[in-house]
């Protein structure tokens, strides 16, 4: 099972065990905050696998693993049912034997006790270990793991399914074994720069010759309507990771200028509170086909209530009219997709609320509801402020659908603002 | 590199390429999107693996799957920038050239063209695929992928990581492709059943002897407040799979009575819209600490337009009392975060609209702003309707963080208006 390509064990690799993945009724988020942890401890981390609940393929996809890397963490499987394998198959794929810990089997019966249960037959298999492995304790459940070494400079740390299980050991026991193992290689510190109305292909070629850099490292990455990069340092310790990541992300910042919008948990909607709140300004919002979305997004922000006052969702004509003072005229002549409808709204959240700055957004979200010169997709967004209102349509296309289109329409009305207060 | 294991090619397997995975940038959503769509199709699934940026760990993982599955779906590392490297290692992988596709490249110009960009030099690398493969196109993107054979009995899709992109090529191409390409085994057919107001465990007990079944097999999931019943059934076709899970609906819907609120793609912002769609009725809304996210998740439902007529986001009190008419002492004297103004929110939007319906949030979502009698996690919610409006203070505690709360209270907010309309 030895490649030509990868002759050294090296790393780390994750191995997730649930046949719930493969049937794609949960998504895998064990393997991402798990890979966000290889990350903060420097362990370079190469390879996820996922398998399901099926024996021979997981004593396959142990064995190869154990043929490829330093660092196995799995997760699943270490349940009482039938369909819980890892264990067994662990001791299987290295041909070891299983032995009860008494002092596992005595902490199951007593967490059983506490919950009002009786402790069964069938949970008596979580008390088996291969021999020689190492307890992993499990505070808060009673799917215990395992620290082991079956082959020389390979090791395999188990932990069950369930995340706020899996996570509370690795705290607990896995993090502190890890970082005195000796697998650590120095750290890895990334940081994240965000990026919107920039195109990723556009955005890499502004750092094209920085992309081929081993280290630190650039790499774009497009999410919805946002771009993003992620430079990651690996050194010695933080200090020299952040010595080779300050002078890159200045860099970055001065060729890419106004699109780059924050770093890290920025947001959009975050960066446009930070700058009113320095400078004492408030915001409201008027929303027709977000219905609320963009109001949400500041909301989800801590602390926005000193900046964001509230607003309008003005879905239908009458409530444009009613709360907003809309003129029917307007609507009549115009439809409520156009900028002196999208203006008015904004005039009119500003005038109720008395804010400085008020964002509207107006626009067909679809899939239904377009025409031919207002088709799904349009958007028109205005901005008011204390110099006046303005407004422009935006198409977005038709193509990637209502929630897309919702999404687009916030980021790029919070992006209106961001450079207005620039 | 074959093992003793799995001798022969079968089912399918995933390949999701990408460094940002490996580092815990983002979760792994289309893998699990994926895993649904085989599912459907009745492809069996066996694995998924997930690799970096690199390309000789790219070939390995390649090479080692057309060794065990029949069918290999990949995604990401379809862009235009250097550390895009799927389709080169994939040529690599194969011993197989590349070669520029005249239409895709026609196609990749025209788009940026549309969108008033300059097509670069570097775009035109997407434009390469591997002799004898078939053109997978991507409507929405400039990254094509591939239906290829590069071995007999071994078929290979390549998608780009964008999720939206990967959807729409999926649905265009790849499932009527796979429909018709003789991979399927019979069908798997899953109903997922969807409840709000009663935790996991508890659900689960209801149905804990349908938990065992082999076929059709029961699995319960907890989300975010909602928690799921996944009904799976293996079949010869479809109407066999319906007549397995028909009944079995049956008898779980009867077991859990008003705490399922629907299936599949109901949620219950859908539910509440059909059912007041029904009885010709119109809702709106007012918000406090939601935002405008109760308002999101109405506008999120394609058609809700003519049933949602918008409402307040009424987060600062000034708003309560401008726009909703509260009155100043009763802010004054019980404070935003209670029932008296919650019910003066909810009739008051009610009343400036001329709903039928009318829901009104208010609470303390933190992580600041908490008191000793008005602590984080408590959230008011009111319903106002043709008999009256009621409120109620639910507390859903601190622990959870900002936007568990706003989610929870959106929730329950609508489950409380499906209730009444029961």
């Amino acid at each position: 099972m030895s490649s030509p390509h990868l002759p050294e064990r090296t790393g780390a690799e994750i191995l997730c065990v649930g046949s719930e993945l493969l049937l794609g009724s949960i998504v895998n988020s064990n393997a991402r905050w798990l890979a966000d942890q290889l990350a903060a401890l420097g362990i370079p981390h190469f390879r996820q696998q996922v398998v399901g609940d099926h024996r021979s393929r997981l004593i396959a996809a142990l064995q190869s693993a154990s043929r490829r890397c330093r660092l196995l963490i799995t997760t699943g499987g270490l349940g009482p049912t039938p369909d819980d394998l890892t264990t067994e198959a662990i001791a299987a794929a290295f041909d070891t034997a299983l032995e009860e810990r008494p002092e596992v089997w005595a902490d199951i019966q007593a967490k059983l006790v506490r919950r009002g249960g009786i402790p069964s037959a069938a949970l008596r298999r979580q008390a088996l270990l291969p021999v020689g492995a190492t307890l992993l304790p499990n505070p808060t459940g009673t799917a215990a793991g395992m620290i082991w070494s079956p082959l020389p400079g390979f090791t395999l740390l188990t932990f069950p399914g369930v995340p706020s299980e899996m996570q509370v050991m690795w705290n607990a026991t896995a993090a502190p074994w890890l970082r005195q193992s000796g697998l650590a290689q120095g750290v890895f510190a990334s940081r994240i720069l965000r990026f919107w109305g920039v195109g990723e292909s556009t955005l890499a070629g502004q750092v094209e010759d920085l992309l081929a850099c081993p280290n630190p490292t650039v790499a774009p990455y497009a999410g919805a309507g946002e771009v993003t990069l992620r430079l990651t340092a690996a050194a010695a310790d933080p200090a020299a990771a952040a010595a080779l990541l300050d002078p890159l992300e200045a860099e970055v910042r001065a060729r890419t200028a106004a699109t780059c919008f924050g770093a890290d948990d920025d947001s959009l909607a975050s960066v446009v509170l930070a700058a009113l709140r320095q400078r004492g300004q408030s915001l409201a919002v008027a929303e027709s086909c977000t219905g609320g979305g963009l109001g949400a997004a500041l909301a989800a922000v801590p602390g926005a209530s000193d900046v964001f006052l509230g607003g309008v969702i003005a879905y239908a004509n009458a409530v444009k009219q009613q709360l907003l003072g809309v003129p029917a005229e307007l609507l009549r002549e115009h439809g409520a997709v156009s900028d002196p409808v999208a203006r008015a709204m904004a005039e009119g959240v500003q005038r109720q609320t008395g804010s400085t700055w008020a964002l509207a957004v107006s626009g067909v979200a679809g899939p239904g509801g377009g025409t031919p010169d207002k088709p799904v997709g349009l958007v028109h967004l205005a901005l008011a402020g204390p110099q006046g209102c303005t407004s422009e349509g935006v198409q977005f296309g038709a193509s990637r659908g209502r929630g897309w289109i919702q999404t687009l329409s916030i980021g790029e009305a919070l992006n209106r603002l961001r450079l207005a207060l620039g």
